[in-house]
């Protein structure tokens, strides 16, 4: 069996093991007990700290605040039973869309 | 050579590449060129249309949501040169602590 | 006939004139024809600047910022057919229920 | 002596006066104590509060979190000694410019 490579695949499975554990277990669980506003009124909040942290222009703290908005954002997608990958694919789909336009966009 | 697994890997050599682009290259340089404010705005914008498509239960926008989130969280972290891979040296840190304070609780 | 001595009071009134205006005769009613999220992302948007304006100790911008979160939170409130009156209610029977605390903690 | 109309000019006295207190004395005076980034975020806060409210369609809630946005402001801008008056004056100064602005817009 091979380890999972990358941190944030860890994480995803990390969260969504939280998810049916007893409120107390975790803050993650603890989170998903609290309901969709406690999880979601986090990710705005992380995003103002990051902003914040950006202005006083504080990289080790502006690191800190991106991980956090992007954990609370995975937490979030987790409550509606969403996942990392999803994330992947619309980013990808993304990318497939980009690199048609710029096909289109080369000189012949 | 061998391509990078991860899109978020690719989206963040893509990103940082737009970084001294012309502004009206791509939505990206223009980002950067308008500056910091714009690109904090943008993470605080989207984590609130993040909140509403969750708050609307529709799970395509709030993923199309999600990915905009982490996107220009991306954009901002790199226009204070911080790449993806601080947020994952920051998560997997926390990991390495969880991990410890999981085994410190362990029955005996 | 009075005028309305507060502009808060003059505000209200004049956002309110045009929720049923058509959508390109004015600023509001373009945002009231947007629809609900449009007007709340807005508030999101708008605490965000007034935030990065504070931390950029400017204070004429945070005036004009702080000027911008209370104009799209009464165009919101507005949306839902609430008005200024009613966050006047609230704040005037949360200074009713500190009178009493303060009162119950008075020594005797 | 006449007492202040309007509850917002109250609350405007109210918190100045909380700014010097001992940051146990009220809510108010531990915000101010704990500083700039504690008074900023919880603008952000409730203004993502107001939103989750506002996608309920629970008015009862919107009017209370549109009361904790403008406290919050209020107690964000006393902060960096500004006032209540400062909003106003800026929000009769655009009233001015939107008055110019119909005026040269009437037909003669």
């Amino acid at each position: 069996m091979q380890p999972q490579k990358d941190v944030l695949d860890r994480l995803q499975v990390t969260i969504a093991s939280r998810k049916h554990a007893t409120p107390d277990s975790s803050y993650v669980s603890k989170l998903f007990h609290k309901g969709e506003d406690a999880c979601l009124k986090k990710v705005a909040e992380e995003a103002a700290e990051f902003i914040m942290a950006a202005k006083d222009k504080d990289k080790v703290h502006m690191i800190k605040e991106a991980a956090d908005v992007w954990f609370h954002t995975l937490v979030a997608l987790n409550y509606y039973d969403i996942s990392l990958n999803d994330i992947k694919k619309e980013l990808e789909e993304r990318e497939g869309v980009s690199g048609l336009i710029e096909k289109a966009q080369r000189p012949q």
